[in-house]
């Protein structure tokens, strides 16, 4: 039995933020449960007590235990024998700190969304209260949590590569590229542009902390020296949205750093190069599923999830076989949802604008034929008509 | 409120196969809970009664919905107020259609995995039965439910491409590559190299039928004639391990089809491109979340995900922004199932083999340091150092 | 000293088509040049004797040696004591059997494009001619002269992919997309829609035979039997513009043909996959120094032109070190173009629409102050000017 | 009649270094002939006045125009009538402002490898020659001059991406990851590990000063501050392998620069990107023949040699149709040089170690089998047999 079975049950999860609307909410609950680590059992979906239980039934959970604050549901939780054990923060940033301050003091592990803090010393505060309660605290870095970069990382650490000399890293995206906060604000974007709320750098805490994050990982090392280039792309801004860098590494190697939300046209293109003395390693979130590793003097080599002989590492941090994207686990889960929505409309006496397009019987009907009709032809050595129905 | 929120609960679902070590079955379960329109209540992942209920609960099914048999489900499913609503079938090929058409006659929706049946005669049985029982059926063919085959298939609707006049399909794979049947046999090689178990061809049944299901969706027209060349390319194998085909569409297209498992070296690959009288389209596997448009006459467009303007259906089909490929999910998952390994195991008083990778707070202090050197950088027009703790 | 250099000279070529305004015709010339094996000397250009001349002299020839026709050519060439030694024939498809006859009966070697012929009794009349006068005769497949293809078709012979099982070749392109032959008519497509003069099937004159040569030359193997769908995907035409096929090979491969011109959208995509028992190899020419080299149960290679390694036939076809595409030979020539057309127009007296872009001195001194002020940055630490002029 | 066939005869150019072992030798020959612009008439091949001469007929050149000195070559040639118009220098960094300036004074005009002098003195001193005697002056960076370099530059010219924000350029190559200076010393690793002979940063010198006129001739502006991280990333190395810096340019532009030879397991990649308030544009040496064009809120566009549309300008940097990749020139220049090494080889009395691979009419006769096999295969419904000879 595996420790999962062996444990016999989820750990029960609150949630803080990440209400119905919020994409990064459904990707933290269901990243939660989907290997049945966790249950989310307990929830602050909204600071309004009403909209917190309304939001929390849609999302599934007991109404008793959707909260309108995260003091009342540490309180509540702490009373009852199935209180939750950890929670996941998913608020605007400059909640982070005493979220996680307020659950780390009740003796809860937490997961908290990025960046983890305001400033470094609401950092620093926050490890001191980890060590002092031996709690676990986890950011949610997923470019990280990859196969191919947990494999990236191995190959640094086995020596793969030699010593590292240089690591470039980038993360390229658009959503800031336009004047946005010159149009009407919506609560996320007052936010995002408010300084004491977003971040004293907001390209960094909306994704150069990623970037930053994910080359200390795979690398192996962390900056010791930085010479930067700090300010907004987008005339008359003032919020900063692009940092470029040199860097230097406290393992002696050299880097560039360079992130930007004002790339018009761009997608959200993280890459990852390391070069050390023996070749290089090379990662881009465009294809997650695959890495390169270039040795000097031999044919390029690209690494697939699934391939043979990875360590188990990677393996531990994948979920379908060879050549699977993780994405077909969507695809698989569209099919369901569209034949839940069709039997829920029949049920509710409502019908759908349009059919879903689900594979239903009839495919499967004309499949078969398919496949007999082929059978058929290889027979006679002719062309083979496939039936009608 | 959406019509889940309307409907105000998840459907019921049974399942059938797919146990804790068949990562088919956990695929299909998440998919099934991953939007929380169903929840798994209730389970045959054995054979044997004792390792069905055992494998129920690993997976947090109540002992007492896990069932011996499928017959033994349906029973006493149908006398409970919460009984299912719906199955999903995951087992060998053979056994497709007589769970199918028991769950069918039961008046309960299925979703089935591929191949439908093992014969076309028994795909017309099961769907007079689905018109019979005014049922829905899905086949789990997933490569049709990706937003961008979606899109592909709105294009050709729309009439982007004008006439189709060529189709192209191919899934080439590795699995059959070498001759696993002269070795160690498995209950599922056993099964896979039976062709009374697995279908008259036996690459049709694993692989070929998701290509021209893919093929058939996208072009909006079927299959009419066909001419073969049938076989096995590893020398001295009973199975079908290979199929190409000329094949003609019944809306007037040409298409070529291929499909082998006998590719040493091959990963999973199905791409589909078709070609109308004003341009192509191309989708291939290895990059889902893109598909390419390419008009006669214009620049070759590459349409990705989460662009701007997409069709709604297309949108529906997925659930992160424009450049997150869908398995950022997977590695946020792995974060939390480390964070959760830790505490099981300090639970458990267990300790774990190696640390496990998943950021922690002292990584967030060390990204809030280096953000406060970038901008101390700035300032100064030098170099800065980032703070060590 | 090598074969050329001990040899002492290039051989004297003549050509027959290929006139100022042919872009294959450059290419032949070009190439025959290129490394100094051949010198153009002759040439019948137009089967107008003055015109012909004319257009001898536009490509540097002497007047003398343009001829008006083949007959002319051959036979006054055959006088001279410095007249040419092979003929290189680029005229439309019905003239190459005559002129190849022709001059091969008057002893020259033969470089002919293709198809070498209309059919099959004329290209077997040629071999006899070749035979008989021990002459060389060379058609102009340019894909399987690529290093890369080269290197596939080593791989293959070395048995680096064991013995071949499917061999999968395409080549798409967009040319007769519409229905170009119901405008206006140049004289080039007046014979390419003429059966007579183009070929029995115009798609496989075109295009097909090269996609069917290269699958040959890589895969060590000839085509014994075919299975086709043969004709136009554009409605109406009366001339051939697609073929599908599948193809077992003499040496027991199965293979995959596909060719159309139809394809609108398409570019000019000629790929190669051959399938052995250890492995596949994939080449397209949208990347013509790399090759794929998959070997089953390792990971992905990507071999470039110039990688360490390669066997001396791979590095004999190249000519420019690892990295460097083929084609900068043509951009190096656009700034010597360009230099010239400036020069050339101040001395006719004449001025330049627009002033052209290559690199100038001015470019190199903006060069030089950007490293000095790279220097002074790095020996200061802070941000350097760069000086102005 | 245009430019060219106007002016009636080529331009004679000297060259001056790039003897018959040189690649880029070959490459500056070769590139100016192409067109037919040039001919190549005299040269230095060696400072050894019997081995210029000797070099200079293995290259096809009158042995009394194969000079021993670059001043020899100058006065001997300002007294032909048909002297030298032109030099193309290609000799080592330290002598290219020596021999620019004596060219210069002569008259003639000057084609320079890259870097164009050691310091912007020189540089400078150059360009007051050029001004001076009215002469023209082109620097053989030929990445600038690929067409879709072209294209890029005139898109941002023409105001496709709006106003230019940020721009990232690299070169990354492998040349020197390893210490090859402790290695035995061929003279060109000599001058090039001599910082008085190759230039102040070598690594500038040999790829960097790419990277920055690329970089400015597609943006256009010029680089009017630097900070520069500089240095060795090999251990004790003494020469520069490596500059990584951001810029500002003089339009308002950010940027960034980073080029290493010492990227173990690189290739030889330079990659441009440009960012406008509208979109973006990346091109990339591995497919040069592809231009991206992102405009936010549209689907990314490829753009390739050859497609509809091209400005003239771009038109006229190409010689090859749509798709055909201007590396088939070389492909067909092996068929050409295989023939006739045969020839040569038949001719004294020689045999070649093994036969060449160039297509023969025996291919030529398959291939119209082939041909003829697959219209009766389409005539009869079914499988042909391929005539054997």
């Amino acid at each position: 039995m595996n420790l999962r079975q062996r444990f016999g049950r989820a750990l029960r999860l609150g949630v803080i933020g990440g209400g119905p609307a919020s994409w990064i909410g459904a990707m933290h609950r269901s990243a939660a449960e989907l290997d049945g680590w966790f249950r989310v059992s307990a929830g602050v979906l909204s600071s309004d007590a009403a909209r917190s239980r309304a939001a929390g039934s849609a999302l599934g959970l007991d109404a008793a235990r959707s909260y309108g604050t995260v003091d009342e549901m540490l309180r509540a939780e702490a009373q009852r024998d199935d209180g939750i054990e950890a929670v996941a923060i998913m608020t605007p940033n400059d909640t982070h700190h005493p979220y996680a301050a307020a659950a780390l003091d009740a003796g809860l592990d937490v997961i908290c969304d990025k960046p983890v803090t305001h400033t470094h010393a609401q950092a620093r505060d926050l490890a001191a209260r980890v060590r002092a309660g031996a709690r676990l605290f986890a950011i949610a870095h997923g470019y990280s949590a990859y196969p191919m970069t947990r494999l990236a990382r191995h190959l640094v650490r086995e020596g793969a590569l030699g010593a590292i000399r240089l690591v470039q890293v980038e993360y390229i995206q658009f959503a800031l590229a336009s004047r946005i906060e010159d149009g009407a604000q919506t609560p996320r974007l007052r936010w995002l542009f408010d300084p004491a709320r977003s971040g004293q750098a907001l390209v960094m805490s909306a994704i150069g902390c990623h970037a930053q994050q994910l080359a200390c990982f795979v690398a192996g090392q962390r900056v010791a020296r930085v010479s930067a280039d700090v300010g907004a792309l987008v005339p008359g801004r003032r919020v900063i949205d692009h940092v470029s860098a040199q860097v230097q590494f406290d393992g002696g190697a050299h880097g560039t750093f360079t992130v930007t939300q004002a790339a018009a046209g761009g997608e959200n293109d993280i890459r990852l190069r390391v070069y050390g003395e023996q070749g290089l390693i090379d990662w881009s979130h465009r294809a997650p599923s695959y890495l390169t590793l270039a040795l000097q003097g031999e044919p390029v080599r690209t690494i697939g999830r699934g391939d043979a002989g990875l360590p188990s590492e990677v393996i531990a941090a994948g979920r379908t076989p060879r050549g699977h994207p993780e994405g077909l686990r969507e695809a698989f889960a569209n099919i369901y949802a569209e034949l839940a929505q069709e039997r829920v409309a029949r049920t509710l006496g409502e019908s759908l604008a349009a059919p879903l397009p689900y594979p239903r019987i009839d495919d499967g009907v004309h499949t078969m034929a398919f496949i007999e009709a082929c059978l058929a032809s290889q027979a006679s050595g002719r062309w083979a008509d496939v039936a009608r129905d």
